[in-house]
């Protein structure tokens, strides 16, 4: 992760992509949303839906693990380069998630963040709290998930008063 | 599902309970969320948190599983009472979702809605609109995750227009 400091409003990353095949989307309802329409094709073709599509929650998890795998990615770089790494802290929650689209099977989505937002913690002076905007989009172009994030991000104060 | 006519703002249900333990939270990390702090009890103890959790997803995706099986049961009893039956249509997204505490290996979580809102669609008026607020709450009674969700339930006069 990148110090505070460091985190412009306006950044923008894309994280990865994730395309949603037929038995991953039925293997994830199956535990957690054991909904026809994802679990079932020929009920999902009776549904509103048309189609067999992802649970949302399936579609809120991969964005999680691609943004995982995006800091790792970054991280690993800034090793390479010699340089400090600062420390992701828990993410208090989101807010605003909605689902646009559903996603069927084959749909290729790519996902993003923004920075919206970034200040001092007020409660925790040696954090910053970073606002972020995550998207999904289709191979079409269509949005299907969006949220907004909070995450707490190390300050390099307080990176540079540990090492005191 | 009940007709959109027979919610009444202020219902709680009990959805059901569920016990967190370490494969369990390993197994979905492993898939979705993999932070040293959900896979790994040597780095969980290391970390903030100090010892292995769930996934906030995991705590989320239990939610939406309980939600699905509360829903099942209520239509079986209304199948064997000869009632009719109401659909529930696609979920908009939720809001406000907080993780208020870690959910540790072991912990059970108990899941619960409250109606908060019932109101007609204007796109749709063959819907109502209802508005949830869900929450988990661990064996000493502290809750770990809320969230409001959105969702679409059918209206008795669109199905008594179905029949006619």
């Amino acid at each position: 992760m990148k110090f505070f400091e460091d985190i412009a409003v306006g950044e923008r990353h894309e994280l990865g992509r994730h395309t949603f095949g037929a038995d991953d989307i039925k293997a994830f309802a199956t535990r957690f949303d054991p909904q026809a329409f994802h679990v079932d094709e020929a009920a999902a073709a009776r549904s509103h839906f048309g189609a067999l599509c992802a649970s949302g929650w399936h579609t809120a998890a991969i964005w999680m693990r691609l943004m995982v795998e995006h800091q790792r990615r970054e991280d690993a770089a800034r090793r390479e380069r010699n340089e400090a790494i600062a420390a992701l802290g828990p993410s208090p929650g989101f807010r605003d998630l909605k689902w646009l689209k559903p996603v069927f099977v084959g749909d290729t989505i790519t996902y993003a963040m923004e920075i919206v937002e970034a200040r001092p913690s007020n409660s925790r002076p040696e954090w910053g709290l970073i606002t972020l905007r995550n998207t999904g989009v289709n191979q079409k172009g269509e949005p299907v998930i969006s949220f907004v994030s909070v995450a707490f991000v190390e300050r390099r104060a307080a990176a540079a008063g540990d090492r005191a």
